[in-house]
């Protein structure tokens, strides 16, 4: 029996506080057509953001233990709040893992040419200054500026993503020019929402301008880690996405097809995380 | 010693999930001037409007605990999902005590002269269906229209609530026109935060259109509560008002001057619920 062959088989296992992670799940799904992906959203618990540290790492350990009992290979923490907290922390070392903050980190600097960044995400991920220490560590030099887009992710829940959406344009000038003002020639979406709003937040930006995107560079980077480790999924078969979350299924297959862009009913399963 | 002389000096006690509850405490400052509230903000455990039933009635009453110990004279829950659940239970029976749905219902009930009633809240209220049953049950032969509204808080937690902001009109009108084409002639502003959207409201609703806000209402009722008791406090001095929150102070600090229309600076306390 060869365990490095029955291990390449498993599953991509992926945990969010809700169902922003399905951004990094799309993305997976482009890049790695033939893995299986295991996706737990822990609708019950969210917002993580407003969490002490403390709680933020219990729950992330609870949510990687669950993973674990599904024959995964990998671990994604696709949510920004816990890649922000976990930034210092090993929460796995058995398996290749990653948050979503490194990758679009790394991204990011070997994107800009002019050396300014500009990061956009929630008030509690702006707050921390997390991505501005990443990118502070990676390349000094490089001159960041930080905008909290609060109404980004309420907008993007409510279907305001269209690019001819005047709502969601109206508030996306107002955060985007103090940024674009600065002459960033690099903006990091710094939440894993944000994506969905791309259309408009390029018009605005300009396409001089790089966007990173946090989940899509993640999938790159498991990628990466599966090929050198030799854990890539030799199938010819489409994988399969398998959806656990602690709250409401209902209300999760209705966000799940804004992200995915494709019905997941019958594949969400409702779980008890504690 | 006289029990009832000293009760009417105790505190109103009001508990909310988060800063909603203050559009109550607005209204009983305006009416009770002379009365001391002792508010709770459940704010590490919001939004209640996700969870199950049971979890909202165990967290109710632990905020009522919370209260307790403080010597206050009546309860008023100012949370528009612990008022829906509780509509049926009995949460207190030792003091007065009302939630923020039925003094609304009352009022829209006796406001309306066509019997048609429209009721906007989030998605969570009107899925229940609670004031549809409540409005039917006092008046039986209503025609009641709902419509869920979820921009409507983030754009009042994010100060969008001015009579000339665009964002707030834009979706303003596209949730109130169905409603408004209905006809009816009264509104119920179903939630804690909508009344901060009040000028929008009533210039897209019309003016021959009540709008109805269940904090006025659960001040109006507390009032003839005490009242009817005998519990007034009948000091000539201002009433002072004391928060507690579950989590952090200066969230609550920010958003409370939004909805009092003044700063509450150092009278803001955090307490650990559990």
């Amino acid at each position: 029996m060869n365990d490095m062959e029955k291990m390449s088989d498993f599953a991509i296992g992926v945990f969010d506080s809700g169902v922003g992670g399905l951004t990094t799940v799309k993305e997976l799904n482009r890049i790695l057509p033939n893995e299986d992906i295991i996706y737990f959203g822990d609708t019950a618990r969210i917002p993580y953001g407003s969490r002490s540290k403390e709680t933020i790492l219990k729950y992330a350990n609870e949510d990687i233990n669950f993973l674990r009992q599904h024959g995964i290979k990998m671990i994604i923490a696709a949510c920004g709040t816990v890649s922000s907290v976990i930034n210092t922390k090993k929460l796995v070392d058995d398996i290749p893992f990653t948050g979503v903050l490194l990758p679009a980190v790394q991204a990011a600097c070997s994107a800009t040419v002019n050396g300014k960044i500009g990061v956009i995400g929630t008030q509690a991920t702006i707050k921390s200054g997390s991505y501005g220490r990443a990118i502070k560590t990676i390349r000094p030099n490089t001159f960041v500026v930080g905008k909290a887009c609060p109404l980004f992710v309420p907008l993007v829940e409510n279907g305001y993503t269209d690019r001819g959406n005047k709502v969601a344009r109206i508030v996306a000038e107002e955060y985007l020019e103090p940024i674009k003002n600065e002459g960033v020639d690099t903006l990091i979406l710094g939440c894993t929402h944000y994506p969905l709003l791309k259309d408009i937040i390029a018009d605005i930006m300009g396409e001089e301008v790089t966007l990173i995107s946090p989940g899509e560079e993640a999938a790159k980077f498991a990628n990466l880690c599966l090929l050198e480790q030799n854990l890539l999924n030799t199938s010819n078969k489409i994988g399969k996405n398998t959806f656990y979350v602690s709250d409401s299924v209902e209300m999760f297959e209705e966000n799940a097809k804004q992200f995915l862009g494709h019905d997941v009913h019958g594949n969400v399963f409702k779980v008890d995380i504690n």
